[in-house]
C-alpha cells in the first residue's frame, strides 16, 4: 500500500526568475522545494491567494526604488481576507544603464525615480558632471524610455539585473551613497489564527483617523505611546472618498498576544472608525522590542491583580 | 420577645455643632438619627475611623479657605485603609469682622488668607479704600489676630459665624466677588468593596510619579487622555522624601466600574510605583461625565470581541 | 516708435489637451492668453521650470486616482529651488471600458487601481455582479491592459475621456459611491518671496524625522498643535537611504507671515534635521484658518510686550 | 570732609535666631554685615519688601515639613510687584520630644504632619513599636499640643532645636529614613530688570489654567516640552474663586534670557489668562539644564536665519 504523497504548497511571486521578490522568497524555508508561481502584477499574486489558487504570495511592502508598494498597501487595506505571515529583506542599489554604444561622456539626460536619484546623486556629479536629471515614474520606466526617443534620454537609475531585461549596458554599479538600502518584502496568506510569539515580532495593521476633530493622527500615536509601543513604520494611504482622508499603514513593535499590544490595539479600535489587522510575524531583523518602561506581561497582571484586589475589593 | 435594636453608626466631624463640616455632615441621610462625634482636629475623625471607633468621618478636601486641605490630601496618601464614599458641597463666603467699638473708617491693617484677600480685594478697595493687607495663614487665625495687639491688626476676613466663637463684631458680609465660591467635603470610612455606579460619579486616586523621566506628568496624564476620561482635581504634593518629588491627588470623572476607568487605572498603575486608590462614589454635583468620544462600556466590548475573532482567530 | 511687447508667459502641464491638468491650469487668471507647453510626464513639467524653460508648471499633488502623487511629493522634496504658488481642484469621477463589442454580462475580471475600486465596487456588485477584481498599478494601466490578451482583463476602472486615447467602450459612467472626489494640483514656479497673505492661505512643507529617538512623528505634531496650527495634509514618504526613515509631506492652515504659523516653522527647523519650505498660497477652497484659541498676531505681539516688559525689564 | 556711609540694606525673615530661614540667610553673600529684620510670620516679611521697609525677604517656599509653602505660593501668585531673585537649600530632619520625664516605653500617641510621620514611620516601628499616630497639621502644633492634656499626646515629631523654644525632651534625632530631605528659600525683592544668566538658573511662572477645555494643563505642559524645557517644580493652587479652578506654580529650567525660555514663556502667555513671572535666578544645586535637543541659543539664531531667508526671502 502507497500513501498518497501531500499536496505541494504553491507560492505566488513577481516573476520572472531573477526579480528581488524571487530573492525574497528564496528565504523562506517552508516554500523550500514547493511550487513557485512567476505572476505580472501584485494583483494577480494577491488574487491567487484571494481564490485559493495559491497558499500564499511574496509582495514588495516597502520600498525606497519603485511605486509598488502604495498600490501594496492599498491593496493590503482593501482586500479582505489577507494576513501578513512573514517578513523578508533584500539588499537593493542601483546601476547606471544606456544604449549600446553609449558612453558616460555621452550622457546629458539621465532618467529616474527622485528618490533613487536623491540616493545616487554624489555618484553621478563625480562621475557625469554635464548630467540633467529626467524625473521618471519607476526605474523600470526609467529603462524603458531609453528606447523611446521622444523622451531624450541618455541613461537610467535602474536596478542591478536590469541588462537581462533590456538591451542596455551598464556603466556603473553600487550608485547610491548608503550600501544598506533594503526592500522589506511581507508573505501573506489567507486570515488565519496568528501564530505563537518568537520575541521579536511586528505588528501590522490600518488605521482609519476618525474624521471630526483636529489632531486625530496624535491622539492615535498615543494610543500605542502610553501602552510603550514603539511603531516602526507610519505611512500615510489617502482613503480615497474624499480629500483629507486618511488611513494610516502602521507596524508595531511585538506581537498581539504581548499584552502592551493588544491593549493598544484595544484603544485603536475604539478611536478608529475601521481598522484592519493584518497580522503579527517575526520580524526579519530579529531585533527584540525595546520596552521604554514597565509594560511587559508581568506588568499587565499585576496591575490588572491590583484593580481587582485593591479598587473592586473582590 | 424583644429584638435588639441595631446599634447605632458613629460619624466623626470637625466639630464644634456650628461648623461647615457638620453643614455638610447634615447632607448625608444615612447619618440622620445616628451619634455624632465632634473632634477636634482632621487626624482625630480619620484616627476613629481607623481604629473603628466610628464608621465615617467626614472631611474637608477642597477648600479656598483654610489650610486644612492639603493635610487632608496627605493623610489619605500615607494612612492605609481608608476609603473615601461620598462627596458633599457647602457654599461659603466670608465677612470682615473686628474688635468691639471699631468702625470701618477705623480700619488700617487687614489680616486675611492671601486667596480669601484676592477674592474679596474689590469690596475691601471700596469700603475700606485706606486698608493694608496682612498676609495671614489661615482664617481663622486672621480672626484669633485680632487679639494679638502685637500684630497690629484691625480687621479681619473671616468665615461666617465667626462671631459665635470670637468677641468680634461683624462689619461686612458677602464680601467675596463671586457668591458660588463652596468647600467640597468627602465621608471616609475604612476600605470595603465599592458602591454601584450612579452614573455620575468620581474616583479619586493618589499617583506617585516615576522618578527616573522627564515628561513624567505629561505621561500621566495621558493615561486618561487616551481613555476619554476627564479629570475635575489634579493637586500637586511633596512626597517628602526630597525636592522635586511629587504625588498628584486626581479625581475623575466616572466609576472604577466604567470600563474606560478600570483601563486608565490599570495604565497608571503600570507607569507609577504607588497608586493609592480612594474609592469611586457619587458626585455631589450630579454631572453626568461628558465622554469625548466613543469610549463607553459596548466600545470596550465591541473592541474586546474584534481582538479575539479578527486578531486571535478565536 | 513701437514698443515692444511682452514676451508670453509659459506653463508647462501634462497634456495632451483634454486632460484634468489642463482642466486645472484653465482655472488660473495670470495664465489666459499665454503659452500653454504639454508634456509628456512631471518630471519634463518641473525641468522645465528649474532650467527656466516655463514660468511654472502645473502637476497633480494629491490624488486618489493614480500613482503620480507621490512621484510629485519625491520631486518638490529633493528638486531645490521650487515653489508652490497656488492650489486647483479638479472634479474626478470613473468610468467603466471594455474593448468594443463586449456587454456588462461578458465580464469577468475587472481591473482598477485598488483605491478607485473600492470606490466603484458598489456600482459593480449591482451591474456585474459576477466579476473578480485584477489590481492595476494605475487606472491607466487598467485600460492598456485591456489590449494585452495574457492579461485576460475584460473591462477596466478608467477616468472619463479614456475613450479618446484608447479604443474602448464607455459601459458605465459616474461608478463611484462619493461624487464629491477631487484631484488637487499646485502651480509651481521658482523660488521667489512669498505673496502677501489672504486670509484663507495654506503652507506647504517637507520635513525629515530625527533618526534617534521614538515618538519623533508625535513631537512634531506638537510643534503644530501647541500653536493652534492645524494640519490639512500629513504624507509620509520614505527618504530612501534606509529602512524606517521618513520625511512628512505637510500643509498647515495659514500663511507663513501668521505669526502663528512663522513660529511653528521655527520650531519645526530647530527640531528637524533637514526641513524644505515650499510656499504660502491661497488655499483652493478659500477656506478661512480655525484657530483653536488666541493665537493671531494680536495674541503674538501681546505676549512679546508682556515678556519685554514684564519679566525683563526692558 | 567725610563721605555719608551708604545705608545698611534691611533682610526680612522668620525669626527669631535660629530658625531654619536665618540658617537660608546666612547663605547669602549681599546679606553679611548688614540689617536683618526677624519678623513673626511670611505675611509681615512680604509687607516689608512691597512698602519698601525692607529691599528683601527671605521666605521658605517647599518644605515637606509644615504647611508655610502654599501660603507662600498664593502670597507671590496674589500679591504684585515681588521678584525672586535667588534661591537657598537648607537640610532638615526630624527629632522625637516628649514632656520631660516621659521615656520611650511610655508613650502611646505619636503627633506630627502625615508627610513627616511616614518619612520618620520606620524609626518609629523599631524604637516606639506600640505607638499610635495622630495627624497634626504643622510639626509646631505637634510639639505644642504636648501641653494640652485634652489632646492626650504623648511624643510629637518635630524639627530640631524645638527644645530651645518648648519645654521638652528630645528621645530620638536623625528619625527621617531620607537623610538628604531639604528645605527650599527664595529671596524676595521688590520687581528689578532680571539678572544675567549663569548658565545654571531657574526661572519661576504662576499659570492659571484657561477654564474652558479638557487638557488644559497637558496643553501648558506642552508649550514646555516642544521647547525642551524641563520643569523642576509643578505644584497646584486653588484659585478661589470656585470649585476645580487652578494656578500652577511652576519651575523652569533656564533664564528668561535663554531663547528656549523666552520661547516657552510666549507660548504660556498666549495659551493662559493669567501668567505671573516672578523671576529668573541662580539655581541653589548649580546644575546646568539638561536640554533634549538642539534647542540652544544657537538653534533659536539658526532657525531664525533659515525663516528670514529661505520662507520670506527677505
Amino acid at each position: 500500500m502507497t500513501s498518497t504523497p501531500a499536496p505541494l504548497r504553491r507560492y505566488s511571486y513577481l516573476g520572472p526568475a531573477g526579480t528581488f521578490t524571487e530573492a525574497a522568497l528564496k528565504q523562506v524555508p517552508e516554500a523550500v522545494g514547493q511550487e513557485w508561481r512567476p505572476v505580472d502584477n501584485l494583483g494577480e499574486a494577491l488574487q491567487h491567494v484571494v481564490s485559493g489558487e495559491s497558499d500564499a504570495a511574496m509582495i514588495a511592502i516597502e520600498n525606497s526604488i519603485d511605486g509598488g508598494v502604495t498600490v501594496a498597501q492599498d491593496a493590503l487595506a482593501t482586500i479582505p481576507g489577507l494576513r501578513i505571515v512573514g517578513e523578508y529583506l533584500v539588499s537593493v542599489n542601483f546601476v547606471l544603464v544606456a544604449r549600446p554604444g553609449v558612453a558616460l561622456e555621452d550622457i546629458t539626460v539621465v532618467s529616474g525615480h527622485p528618490v533613487a536619484y536623491a540616493q545616487c546623486r554624489a555618484w553621478l556629479d563625480r562621475a557625469v558632471p554635464q548630467h540633467r536629471h529626467l524625473v521618471a515614474t519607476s526605474n523600470v520606466q526609467a529603462a524603458a524610455d531609453l528606447f523611446d526617443t521622444a523622451k531624450g534620454v541618455d541613461a537610467a537609475i535602474a536596478p542591478p539585473g536590469i541588462d537581462a531585461h533590456y538591451d542596455v549596458e551598464v556603466l556603473g554599479e553600487a550608485l547610491a551613497e548608503n550600501p544598506d538600502a533594503v526592500t522589506r518584502f511581507v508573505l501573506v496568506s489567507r486570515t488565519a489564527p496568528v501564530a505563537e510569539p518568537t520575541g521579536a515580532d511586528k505588528t501590522s495593521l490600518i488605521v482609519e483617523l476618525p474624521e471630526d476633530r483636529a489632531g486625530a493622527l496624535l491622539e492615535l500615536l498615543e494610543q500605542f505611546s502610553t501602552r510603550g509601543v514603539n511603531l516602526t513604520l507610519i505611512a500615510s494611504r489617502p482613503i480615497g472618498d474624499r480629500m483629507g482622508r486618511y488611513r494610516f499603514v502602521l507596524d508595531a513593535e511585538g506581537h498581539v498576544r504581548d499584552e502592551r499590544v493588544a491593549d493598544a490595539l484595544l484603544g485603536v479600535k475604539r478611536f478608529s472608525p475601521n481598522v484592519v489587522f493584518l497580522g503579527s510575524y517575526p520580524r526579519a531583523d530579529q531585533v527584540v522590542a525595546s520596552i521604554r518602561y514597565a509594560q511587559d506581561d508581568a506588568a499587565f497582571r499585576e496591575a490588572r491583580d491590583w484593580l481587582s484586589a485593591e479598587c473592586l475589593g473582590e
